[in-house]
């Protein structure tokens, strides 16, 4: 575990690209305007550039993220710059799991409240609905006692990081039992569409099963999407992000 | 499948009327602003006076539309006028339903959030109250493995429109299983009535369901709706009207 | 059943009670603010002086209710001001139960969301808290087919009315198959307050069901309730009232 | 039973804690922001120097509360300034854990509305993330018929509140049948943080039941989580009051 006061300095990676840097303070806001996120949760980019390196913001409230508040770290998730201190103890998630999976751009920590039940269950979350097909056969629950079994349920060591990376494999979104999620994808955009679309499924899962036996995506529906992109994705993003920015400014 | 880049552009229909361009306008935005549209999903208004053309928004979100954003099709789908590019791949659905349905003014595409769960289940989404008669003995469910099974579960070719339209029947509502709904009506007030009443419906059902065995509507109860208006509909289109209108400006 | 057209104009009560008329301002916004009306459904007070009136406003969304729409009509419903025409259809409930109840003040007829599920069950509306226990051992249930199976379920005859206050009874709840609920009670202020418990109460008691057998209040505290009043009702009022008509000036 | 017309005055406390003053402030309008408290319900907090008198609110709406709406009260719940009159009927809760818990230095009462359904069954409230672990293995439930069974569910005796206290014993979170929640702690901070958690967890159980067998918190975390404080917890204070306070000046 790489604590705060023991940070190492990281060597510095290249200029920050501001496009990543806009998009990642929009996810941070479209997430918290979408109740995905709270007081707690981060989001972070790898460098388009420098594949060692990733962007998250300081340890904050994510509805408050600025430009200013975002900050390099290496893949050992120590902080490029020298002297700080405000770091989510977490943030060990995100190094591990760009180092386990090279495709992964961006990942999301959240504790989004309709995915909560289906980690302490046995019943996995799956795809209602075509644009939830990243869901597949059903989201993966890692449980941090396959690690060890005398923390908070926090992932803050690197063997948890570890394991967490391990259960997620080559999924796109992994639940943790008695605490949350994580999501791993191809750009910040797509995570926080695929998050916000979970959410709601797993909201319509639940609802679903009232009225008796649920039909989920079909096999064949699950394959095809692993092979053709969403129709028209930014759409979507632009409209969040005009809602979530103007919120705050007002 | 009339993709964008290839759209053929269609013979001009008669001036747009003003009051069904202010109607449609209006439509997206209630709908917008009672959640039964989101960033995706679209209504259209089949023209009064040429009954071979319908009016749709340009592919955008809904709560952003204005009277600019409307543009006028033919029944193959294929834009009045030259140069539009901007085209709901799914408006496929809306061309279809006017050439099955000689009856039907206007049709919505939603992903309703509350239909969901009956899009995915056996159990029938039936009427709780005098206002959701328009169900009838409960909405059917169209599954797009009728016609081919390949694709991302979108309606996006002419044989998948039929297939729906012809699972449409004469009902009010279909729901499409992993996707969404489709609303027809006899005018654009209506089928934004209806769209309404069917979401609060589904979630009541769901509920209703925890409670017991459900009494839904009589049969005598439901032959009377076929043949008598709701009072008074003007006045809750009125008040949304004025809601979504008012957001919007803010 | 008194149609709008042949609306007979009734003897004038005396000058209206500008308290009375400010409650019921206040009434239609706060319930309106708290969802239990939406655009439909009414709200009325019977005259202190004259008991043989009763305060009501015309045809209109709660929402927009301002002092200047409040008319009055005698207990066979006809406004006392000649060429009033916004008249609802179901005010015939009104003048019904302040005839058969002359302890009865005020009347509420809604559509609240949360109350529909109880009127499609033969499971009971009955009080999870203390102040709830104006529900007794559970709302009881008009069917309107006991008297006649011909309309749209709405209350617009005098037999379907006087029906729907026998089935009231005693009780200060009756829900109405398929359709909603009719509150009466000792003033404006009890019926908008009840009404708002019922509605949370419908939503808890559901919750309630999936977590096992539900304990409700027992008969030594419904029999106490009924011999006294809740403890300082007024600041719940003052306080809804604030954010209601707070919210309509913004 | 301390009835407001004959309350005693106490001895003069300290002068107050300006700090305390602002975070009881805070809290009132924070959970009145999180739906926890609506018209009804009470915060206070020990004083600091003198561990013989509470602060708490006059009788009024949590979300108006201002600094200068706060009074000193001693242990048996005596207004510390003569001539105080608008005083909480249940404030001898507060006393009654004071004097039981010598630990305990905020005291909240709530009729947090997700929490009612466990009020009223044999399920326990039982901790679904890391961050409830203070819910321990299921909340208990004081039952008022214990006591007595003559009133109105409402804790205004000192039987009733020593009953209360004694339900409580070591534990954070009492469920009071077919009325609310008591919580305490050591600090107005902490409770108001594991008010909102116990909210939000209560929902979350609820659905996960849907889905199965739920898995809770194991023994082993629940034992770390009496060893060790939340990391950060003041992140989340500052920010809901800042979202609660802003509010309140628009």
């Amino acid at each position: 575990m790489s604590a705060d006061s023991s940070a190492v300095t990281a060597a510095v990676p290249g200029t920050p690209d501001p496009a990543l840097l806009e998009d990642l303070v929009a996810a941070n806001r479209i997430l918290s305007d979408h109740g995905v996120l709270d007081a707690y949760g981060h989001i972070s980019a790898r460098d388009h550039g420098d594949r060692q390196h990733y962007w998250i913001s300081r340890s904050m409230p994510p509805a408050q993220v600025t430009a200013t508040d975002i900050i390099a770290c290496d893949l050992d998730n120590n902080p490029v710059r020298a002297g700080e201190t405000r770091l989510f103890f977490e943030r060990v998630i995100h190094g591990e799991i760009y180092k386990a999976r090279p495709d992964v751009m961006a990942v999301l920590h959240s504790h989004s409240p309709g995915l909560i039940p289906f980690c302490n269950s046995d019943t996995r979350l799956r795809p209602m609905i075509g644009s939830a097909a990243f869901l597949g056969e059903g989201a993966p629950v890692f449980d941090i006692r396959t690690v060890d079994d005398e923390g908070d349920l926090n992932i803050c060591t690197l063997a948890q990081a570890k394991g967490l990376a391990q259960a997620l494999g080559r999924h796109c979104l992994v639940l943790l039992r008695g605490h949350g999620a994580v999501a791993a994808g191809s750009s910040i955009r797509q995570i926080v569409r695929q998050a916000i679309i979970a959410e709601s499924n797993a909201r319509q899962q639940i609802q679903a099963t009232l009225l008796g036996p649920v039909h989920f995506l079909t096999a064949s529906e699950l394959e095809f999407a692993k092979h053709h992109k969403p129709k028209d994705p930014d759409r979507a993003w632009q409209l969040w992000k005009q809602r979530a920015m103007g919120e705050q400014k007002a």
